[in-house]
């Protein structure tokens, strides 16, 4: 039978502040990427949104960045791969910290934003994230995008890779993202994002930027939860796997 | 055979800032309180004085603290208890995640600063603390200062308690610290402080700030790492217990 | 002919995050008490405040906290007071040097959040945030509440004094909010509170937590950004005001 | 008369931690580059430092960076230009909150670590330095490495442009600085030392690593703060250029 994980960036508000709503996406994902207080997330949105993880049966990923809580992670920044490395250690164990007092642990780490897409090409941050990821756990799956220096790096080093693919997304002919600052590269039509999520599931062609067929076999599609609309997305995704009789389930033990 | 446990404060620096001799104290203490990262403790900084503590057989507790770094923990913080709960889960799973890269784990917790002062009397903050050890592991010692609310409440709640005594300190004739402000409040003839230490690991009387005699008990002396000469007084210490034939070794499992 | 200042609390997003809607405000009051960057505001969102407060001709007033990004300045802090003086003086620089960027000038202060509460009693804070204010331009008004030692120790010092009334807040027979924890401490009619606004600036009394009469003569009248509804109500307020024959003017210059 | 400043990198502590002998070199040097809070630098630190500046007549710089405590400034960070704009302006603002307060004001910028390289070569980042700097200031020098894209854009700006060297550092024939990397990149000698200043500041040639004469005319020379002997290397160096009949001064007002 056909299964799909569903994963989604969580706890991402920090102390007075909050960003999308997710007690709701907790209900519709399987996996919940959650900020370990680098690049959003303090210590008691953490403790929430994993408490409630757990009781949903949501996997628990870490959602590791570079340490930059007023740009959001969403700057590169050149720091020495020795101490990205630690900064990717302390960020797992403090989450492990509450999946633990939730009886449950970490099940998988995602590089957020800058970090995200630095290491689909920068080879030294990318052996910087693996070495933590080794350190902490070796049996830590990784989640990332298909063709990346991290992915193909971390199968060589023996780690077990999740391949992702973006629900509301646009690619390019050659199975990589249309950059933001594109028209059209992100979905807005929850109808025909989820047709796309179906098809994917399915290893189904999905069309491309440029009209053509173009197949992705996620194991995992993320669904985003700080924008407009996002739950109602996630759901209609959610609802039209289902119906297509795909299993929703996450790839991690939790 | 008398045995005591030697502590000290370490990975005290940030960044590119140091503080004290973190890898000659780790070749004389026998636990180390590792700063997590709150009132100081870099990432970097903690991988480091955890892997020194590893090869060393140095039992690594976690120093907790308040969130600040611009006051080094050593302002009182009204926070509200559930957040503290949180952040000290927070600081035990960071330091753990290094302690578990270098195939050990957090042994013990000890608050830091102003939270260590706090929870001598402060209740609701104490019992924030003790709910996050609770949480995180039962089985963690707590170490801190005899008479205090914090130990005294976490015995009740079935955690064990290590007492500790302060190497170079002044003590009035209630067992309690004479205030710093005071004239003669800190003791820096290391030769005095070796003896005053042997005499509390021998469980015998030492001279309290107004000439009678005091008897301590403590499980573990805590000698400091930041002051002039630290480390010729941790090492006076260490020499003198040995000479006395007293077992200097970790109270906790390393 | 009767005039009132209209207050409110705005900049208070940070990075990612956004808090309020602050364009809107900037449209209804006449005195924005924009945030630093100690309990929330960037540089990014104080630029944007003050060049639009610039706009409107609404006068900028420094919105000084402790030190605390994760408590959004809302802890009691026990910060050694020459330390409180150098946090207040850099804040109440780093926003003029928008505001002088914007050929403007910061133009009161204001504390925030449990450094506003804490002035109310204590001694040594409040001294300390007034030596801040005599350090870096005497002239500079301070706003705060009737009765505070913040604002009688502000007057002894010969700083000019602003005094605050809540538009949204139900007061006691003694003229001091009634606590957020007891029922009814906050209004939601917009309707009542725009009454009760109209009736502070004319001199008025309005009705007690205890059904009584009381008056208060507010020189600025806070309206908050952060409630659901609050731009709402306070355009309520100001258009009440307005058709009431209240001017509604900055009390600072701008 | 030939007259030269000598510039020092100050302040650069952050609350408990220390780095440099700030008093000492406030007696050797003519300008001191004051941290400001984003890289090192807590608002006591500037105060002390920004009224020991007026006491000993140094002129007071800004020396901006960005916001990387952890990183000490010296990790390159990909920022938005225009928010690298509103963080100069925020530390330029605060910096002068203090000197207003000492009676003084700020008198010239100098970029920190990984911002002093960028802008070098990074057009964008250094078109918003200066962009903070003329929104704050146009009559505001700004110091930086001759022939960086940093001056050379500052000067078309219109703005006023000091010219640096460095006491302690090799230089290629290019006049640029032998990378830290390389053997003998940095000298130690203070005599040595001393006699290369004396000939910048006469205008007279040094030699460059590979031997040869090369001639720099700084209108500022760095003396380092922060490593083994700086204090002694910046006193010798003053006491030569004094002995030589060179004026030791600073560029700026004070």
């Amino acid at each position: 039978m056909t299964s799909v994980d569903l994963n989604s960036d969580l706890g991402e508000g920090f102390g007075n502040w909050s960003l999308g709503d997710d007690e709701a996406l907790l209900g519709v994902v399987t996996s919940a990427n959650v900020a370990c207080g680098y690049h959003a997330g303090d210590a008691s949105t953490m403790r929430r949104v994993v408490d409630q993880a757990v009781e949903n049966g949501v996997a628990i990923g870490a959602q590791v960045a570079y340490n930059d809580l007023a740009g959001f992670g969403r700057r590169f920044i050149d720091i020495d791969p020795r101490e990205l490395t630690d900064d990717i250690v302390y960020q797992i164990g403090a989450l492990d910290g509450f999946a633990r007092a939730a009886g449950s642990k970490v099940a998988y780490v995602k590089p957020h934003g800058a970090l995200y897409n630095a290491i689909v090409h920068h080879e030294e941050q990318a052996d910087a994230v693996i070495a933590a990821v080794m350190h902490y756990d070796r049996g830590l799956p990784v989640l990332g995008l298909p063709g990346s220096a991290w992915l193909r790096k971390a199968e060589m080093a023996g780690l077990t890779t999740v391949y992702e693919a973006f629900a509301d997304r646009a690619y390019t002919p050659q199975g990589t993202l249309v950059s933001r600052r594109e028209p059209g590269s992100v979905l807005h039509d929850s109808e025909e994002i989820a047709r796309r999520c179906v098809a994917m599931a399915h290893g189904e062609p999905i069309t491309d930027v440029e009209g053509n067929s173009l197949t992705l076999e996620p194991d995992s599609i993320c669904v985003h939860g700080d924008t407009q609309g996002a739950v109602e997305i996630a759901q209609a995704v959610h609802g039209a796997l289902k119906g297509a009789g795909v299993t929703v389930a996450p790839f991690a033990e939790t």
